[in-house]
């Protein structure tokens, strides 16, 4: 009744999810843990649980009924084989793979065992305003959907770490991923402009404007910027043929004073998303305890990968790129 | 076929009229100015305008076709009077006079008269966004209306010329009228209640509470405060049967920086009220040219009064107090 | 580490809380139920749990940490003495009890046990917004709090079920509850007003206004309807000496449609305060893990009961009624 | 000391622009009025006005001070000339002209003269809302401006009359225009996307995303869609190195009912932007009063002649279509 999981990967994110399965969510206890770093793993590991050294031993244990990764985005695409091997539900946090092939590989694979086994970390789609968002449109009262403007503002990132590739194959594929949520549809070109730079770091190719063409002929225009300062502000509104559903405000405090009525705005996406992490895991207990999985499938993983790859071209070649997906394999429907 | 116009007091709201009538109002002509202060009226008088020594001269000349009274409130009594023994359309600045025998006194001149000469200065009747909150409930597709809150906010006032006394029979009336107004109805009652008080300037009485019975049994509830700093904040919510009718916050900017999401509060009345005034001349200019008079009335400066007496007799009593109204002469209706 | 826990009463409240306890929370385990029908507490006994006959089995079984109490009111009094005589700590459902004198009765047999054992179920102290706002108004940027508003508007009541009486001993509880929590203050004087009644439900007297005289002078005005048709709509406005706080809206869905810039309103209670729920047993759960109890407690449930009764005798009395607390144990501090 | 003005073209705006100028404006007198269809003039015309039978007799009539043309646009170029020759002020609706040469003509001949004579008909550069934006940006206060979005939404165009090119000559323009004023810039490139089409109207090609690259490299992103049933909803967002600033929603009434809590949306331009008309003419009294003019010059509408042709132009390529503009003329600056 208790699903015992493994965790692969305890950086910052790792710990975090330890702390929500831990302190926050029922039918489920963290049995394992597992980091290149060991000592790093043994601090992570909360009571009880047994650190192994190596991520194949801990995918393979009789201890471990599902498994959670965490590691950096070049050793998923092994770690994912060895849980589908071991007929394993997993979590696998954003990036599924880095490549393409990568992704055709591990699709290939959870293909042939013959079901979903994997859920990918696009946490959005288990945030509420999200939900609500969708089923506004899927109600159908404002008619078919047109235009989608998503806005991704961070008030900084990592100088140094955070390079400019990373707006496309990093930051965009949430939006990117929510698009194709939203508007249950494929993209099928990307465009990528690059408008006056922000001062507030040099190095950086910062902001973009990124148009996707979803093949329904919707048109998904991204803002992204991730110096803006003032705030983690996330905006989604849907133009459809009888009118428009946007996302509200985060619900703050309204203060009125000498700067005015106002209300503040989130810091980070922590603060932001903190109840739909908490959802995300929620469900994957949920299917994982029943050895499957819902939610944002390889399938998911694989589209933003190609998204990525084809933002970086179109950044390069200034021109329309397109996307060829291969045929969806069943299990994806 | 322009309304040639006499102004008798030519202190701020005198010269902010004037600028008014002369700069932004068509079809009217400032031809004629008094001022106990002769200097200030010669300073004051736009090109082309007469100066005159008393406010009874000013009424009587042929030069003038109406009247606007702009002097102090003690004064108001014989010059209204002086206007309608003229048979002169006046447009006479809140306070209508300052007693209740005063103005049953122009109340009975009118009424002699036979018909409306006197609009008297409450200018939110004219405000857009009071307009549209009227017809919402006028609309009456939220039932009848129970409960009004008026909220009158001062960032503050000036210190030792605004006193105690001033909140209730000075600001409150405000409220009082457009609470009238709003719910077509009468004041019956008062009662005021003084919270906590404000640390910001000792000497007044401020905020208090005031409830207001309508004759209908709706209840009023008004918050007034004079020094809260922040802005000038005027709100109005009327609770009805089947729903809920408010005021909008006012059209600025919406900025997100550091202090959030937010929009400017005006600054003081006049910014907020700037159209309000335009459109009360507008109206007045029409009314005046035909030799009559519309909006706020006689009877309505009579009830604000009565307002004022009744909160300043139960802020010292702390009981309910009534209000008596003389019976309602037909040209009010 | 996991807290064994028999709940009492499964009526609706209770069959709720078993879910929450079985599917949402962590570290809980519902071990025993009883209920006064004992075919209803068989079925809504989760697997594993015993069915006792009487709560005082179940408080008394070695196989219950602790106690959640949601029979009826009158019942209360009876099983909150036999738990704290069994030393095991306990949620209570409002109302703590249905008198004074039983109010001061479980407060002496806590006050005996010489530690908090009892957490009464005011969950709005739980919701995120209200969290935030008293944070505004503790931070004290905008000055000391002067006068509060809390706005209580059902969209209907069951008929027949419901009384007038309903309106000052059941719903305004939960307004006078959070205003003590938010100005931290207890109430003096407590004052009622009825206005022009609803006609939506003839029997009942809706709506009501009522003042709330808190001891630092502060003064909360309480519009509470129970029949308004549109919606669940919860208002909190704090006016303090430099500015003003709110909550929020809730955040649903911006949608632009025919009948304008819109977003949806919570249809009941159980939508509003869905997370408060779910926060208030998360912290009930840790404190009852370690013996105790945080939160609201009988001193708050005592102070609820006093407002009712005062908030009663007012509506009768149509004058200002006096609420007199015995002195507070310093457990309650 | 009143402007005396002809008026050219009386249909539903000339004729609404009579009204204006009759009934709101001070200081000015509708003195001549002419129009192709004599009998509308005559009905149009305004007491004491005198009807040409051809625009050229108004223009030099020794009545006129100065010329407001309403005729449709091929009328335009040889009435601004005629003006110009007169030396007579002159207002003129959008367009200016409707070729990029008539342009240069009416350019050059103003500029032959020595300074400027004509105010174009951008009348959002006289809302107030816009203003304030404008403030904010020139405030700096927010860093430098990056990128814009636009968004233009009308509920129906008339069957028939309107065509698809007018999304992108005609609606576009005033986009385009306010971009511009906005960000004090040139737009140097022009693209056009064709999202999923609207199923309203099948022979137009609704809606557009329009991409405008300023000289600055600042982006702007235009949505226009002309059938969008719910309202007339114009919006615009700048997104700056350190914040954000909004065009507010229209201060509508607040109404909490069962469609949720709710303000209403422009019906329709004249709605929205009624007073942002006013304000355009009382601005051009105060400068056609004095011989000249202010505001958007022929510059501006060469520059929204120019837009709407590499519009043209874009929408059939597919690419990026560049604007080449003449030196400015130094009376433009």
């Amino acid at each position: 009744m208790t699903l015992k999981v493994g965790v692969i990967g305890v950086g910052m994110i790792g710990q975090d999810h330890i702390r929500r399965l831990t302190e926050v969510l029922s039918n489920v206890q963290v049995v394992a843990v597992s980091d290149i770093d060991n000592e790093r793993a043994q601090s992570a590991a909360p009571n009880g649980a047994k650190v192994f050294d190596t991520p194949s031993e801990l995918i393979r244990s009789e201890l471990v009924d599902a498994v959670i990764i965490c590691s950096w985005g070049p050793a998923h695409e092994e770690q994912l084989l060895e849980c589908i091997a071991a007929k394993k539900p997993v979590f696998c946090e954003k990036p599924l793979v880095t490549t393409e092939a990568a992704a055709l590989r591990v699709m290939e694979a959870e293909v042939s065992f013959g079901q979903r086994l994997v859920q990918v970390g696009f946490m959005r789609r288990f945030d509420a305003d999200y939900r609500r968002l969708k089923a506004v449109i899927e109600g159908n009262s404002l008619g078919a959907p047109l235009m989608y403007r998503s806005v991704h503002r961070n008030p900084s990132v990592p100088e140094g770490l955070y390079i400019s590739d990373m707006l496309l194959n990093d930051t965009l594929v949430h939006d990117a991923d929510i698009s194709r949520w939203l508007l249950d549809d494929e993209i099928t070109d990307v465009e990528v402009r690059v408008p006056r730079q922000s001062s507030h770091n040099k190095n950086l190719r910062d902001p973009v404007l990124v148009l996707l063409h979803m093949s329904s002929g919707a048109l998904v225009n991204v803002e992204i910027s991730v110096n803006i300062n003032y705030g983690y502000d996330i905006r989604g509104e849907m133009s459809c043929e009888k009118g428009v559903a946007s996302l509200p405000n985060r619900p703050a405090t309204v203060i009125s004073d000498v700067h005015g009525i106002r209300q503040a705005i989130p810091e980070d996406w922590r603060e932001r998303f903190i109840e739909a992490y908490d959802q995300e895991f929620r469900e994957w207990i949920v299917a994982a305890s029943q050895g499957g999985a819902t939610g944002p499938s390889i399938w998911d993983g694989y589209a933003a990968t190609l998204t990525g790859d084809a933002a970086l071209r179109a950044v390069d070649s200034g021109s329309i790129e397109k996307i060829s997906m291969c045929e969806k394999p069943k299990i994806y429907n």
